[in-house]
């Protein structure tokens, strides 16, 4: 399939024979464009043109994208002020330079790297900012590059810049089993004498064990647990939204510690009307009373990574960060774990794997794969209609 | 002075002569006592039992005691649930060990020695359980080590602790000229390339421009002018409950930005009622929005060094934090500022100084100085008086 398919006519100017030459067929790639926003039957994996670089871009032929469970979410059309559909969606993956756009520099053709992007990733070719393109070692798959941007940056900043994670210290981390939740655990392991509590789904509890030092069934109390086992608190809480009561969440930690809401975008505050499970519980998200983190000797933050990455200015600090997690996979302390890897025509079964939970470790998309069931007819366009896919089972955003 | 005042008779068993024979004399100390919460006039120097050491304790014969903000607000009750008068205030001191009690181990008698209390400390000897008690190196001064515990501790523990400083942050402090904003200049001078911007009254504006990278008059809209200068804003922002808005004080941040809320104790939660001005600025404190910190990527906290190491068990912590600091003295990287020296019985004038913003450093009360002024008597206790000190002229918490 690799890019071999014939490309679609796409101008509609067919003019005269021999009056007007046919102008040059724009060059075509394969993408994953969301048609509307829903359920897995707006994923269509098609032709369209080819992605061009613009002024200081990076145009990637991407080898591996990542699929998490934000793509779940912007699926569904519930983060951001979503773009408008039909649109390519994605947010990272790994690849090699195919070209530079008017001053990108740092790069040349053939590199191998890792892109960070907004929306865009799931194509055959991706321009991006150079500000958000990172060299990969040789030594590193791209299936591994395109599992470190988003989980492994965010659980980076969380940890050690705003957490301040030290030697024997204690972090409390829902769902381990997830992307976000699995670099946790390894960089938890970078640092010495550190106690790592965690939740799992049933499903995952048996494959995630050896992750952490205490890991609970996601339906305990595992407050009550923690507490027994350490009564004195936690260092570090690390809250992916699971829409328990955020007070609840700060009096698990200790004094001086903190306490870290992070997801995966602004849900709440877009205009989104959404029906996902877990808006509810973003709206139930207590207000802080400052008094009270004084009277306690305790800290909230709020971490959004793209927002931080893509608006809020700060490419640089992320390319330090990604510089370190780097130096961190070439020592071999970290290693995404990957679940699976799929064609782009599969995405949907992909997604589905992460609803229900049955991922372990990382998904990935590679555009080089054969799709696991053939096009009824070559060259249609394969859509999703799985039964089992429909939106009426809708994810919960925990963040695995 | 010093030791030398003839005891006053403390017994009033004056048995028959004869008869019984006197009990011994209790050895006496002079104390500075709080007779009632209030003014000046409340201060007392006082001859009163010497203090003992109970089990685990430390007595340290003083030489020198820190006098802060704190203490005013001790004065008048205002903090905690303050302990019945009367009694002895001041919660830093510096000395020579004079004895230890039971199980009281890892000191000798005679080791120059910090002490870190909780009430008590303005006497000639002080008794303080060994947790709370720090050997000095012997070029540090008494002087200087009563200048470090609460200051330098609580500093070092939001600048490195909470606040994560690395080089190239930049930090907003109000108050620099006191004693806690001096200590905040000369730690953010230990890393490289940090950037302060901070506030002070008219009165010290000249004689702490060099501690700080940008000085603002407290009176001038500072958020504006550090805006001017660091249109992006700056990475850590110390709020000693100037009464500014919170939210306020958080939009100054930059994303990744880390908001800490500091002061002397628990004026707000307590029962007592306070007729300080600061105290209408506590419940004016806002509730934040955890999605508000989500959305811009930053941090709030609370910070309360007596309550952290007093009454939530982190004296480990404290240890390891005041150890630093003596390494950081030792290497001529941190040095306390003194603003002058003060007999116990000089303690109202010391308060009015730092009442009316003029001291330019640490204040110091030392129990071997003589007082400016004699007393009238000889060995009557000499009272404060002076109608400059009413209570009318409430100091405002501003940490200087």
């Amino acid at each position: 399939m690799s890019g071999e398919t014939a490309p679609e006519m796409t101008s509609e100017t067919k003019a005269e024979e021999g009056v007007v030459p046919d102008p040059p067929k724009t060059p075509q790639m394969r993408a994953i464009t969301l048609t509307g926003f829903g359920g897995l039957k707006m994923l269509k994996t098609v032709q369209r043109d080819e992605a061009s670089v613009k002024e200081g871009e990076i145009l990637i032929r991407v080898k591996a994208c990542g699929l998490n469970f934000l793509d779940l979410m912007a699926r569904q059309g519930v983060i951001d002020n979503p773009p408008k559909t039909p649109m390519t969606i994605g947010f990272e993956c790994s690849g090699e330079v195919e070209a530079l756009g008017p001053n990108a520099s740092g790069f040349e053709v053939g590199d191998r790297v890792i892109g960070f992007c907004d929306y865009e990733a799931w194509a055959e070719l991706v321009a991006i900012s150079a500000h958000f393109v990172y060299k990969m070692p040789d030594k590193m798959s791209f299936q591994d590059g395109a599992a470190l941007a988003m989980n492994y940056m965010a659980a980076y900043m969380m940890l050690f810049d705003i957490g301040n994670l030290r030697p024997g210290n204690s972090v409390f981390c829902h769902s381990v089993g997830g992307g976000i939740g699995q670099a946790i655990s390894q960089l938890c392991r970078t640092v010495d004498n550190v106690t790592l509590y965690g939740t799992a789904s049933y499903y995952k509890l048996e494959s995630v064990k050896d992750n952490v030092t205490h890991l609970f069934d996601r339906v305990v109390d595992y407050g009550q647990e923690i507490r027994k086992l350490s009564p004195e608190g936690v260092d570090i809480v690390l809250d992916c939204l699971c829409g328990d009561d955020t007070n609840k969440g700060i009096s698990l930690l200790k004094p001086m510690g903190k306490y870290v809401l992070y997801g995966s975008s602004n849900v709440v505050t877009g205009e989104t009307k959404s029906f996902f499970s877990f808006a509810k519980s973003w709206w139930q998200v207590d207000k802080i009373s400052p008094i009270k983190l004084y009277d306690e000797n305790k800290s909230i933050a709020g971490f959004q990574l793209r927002e931080l990455v893509f608006r809020q200015g700060q490419h640089e600090y992320a390319r330090k960060v990604m510089n370190r997690l780097i130096q961190l996979y070439s020592e071999g302390k970290i290693r995404p774990r990957i679940d699976s890897a799929w064609a782009f025509e599969d995405v949907g079964d992909a997604m589905q794997k992460v609803h229900d939970r049955k991922n372990i470790g990382k998904i990935i998309l590679d555009p080089s794969l054969e799709p696991k069931v053939k096009p009824v007819v070559q060259g249609q366009v394969r859509t999703h209609t799985d039964s089992s896919c429909s939106d009426d089972k809708e994810p919960v955003a925990n963040g695995e």
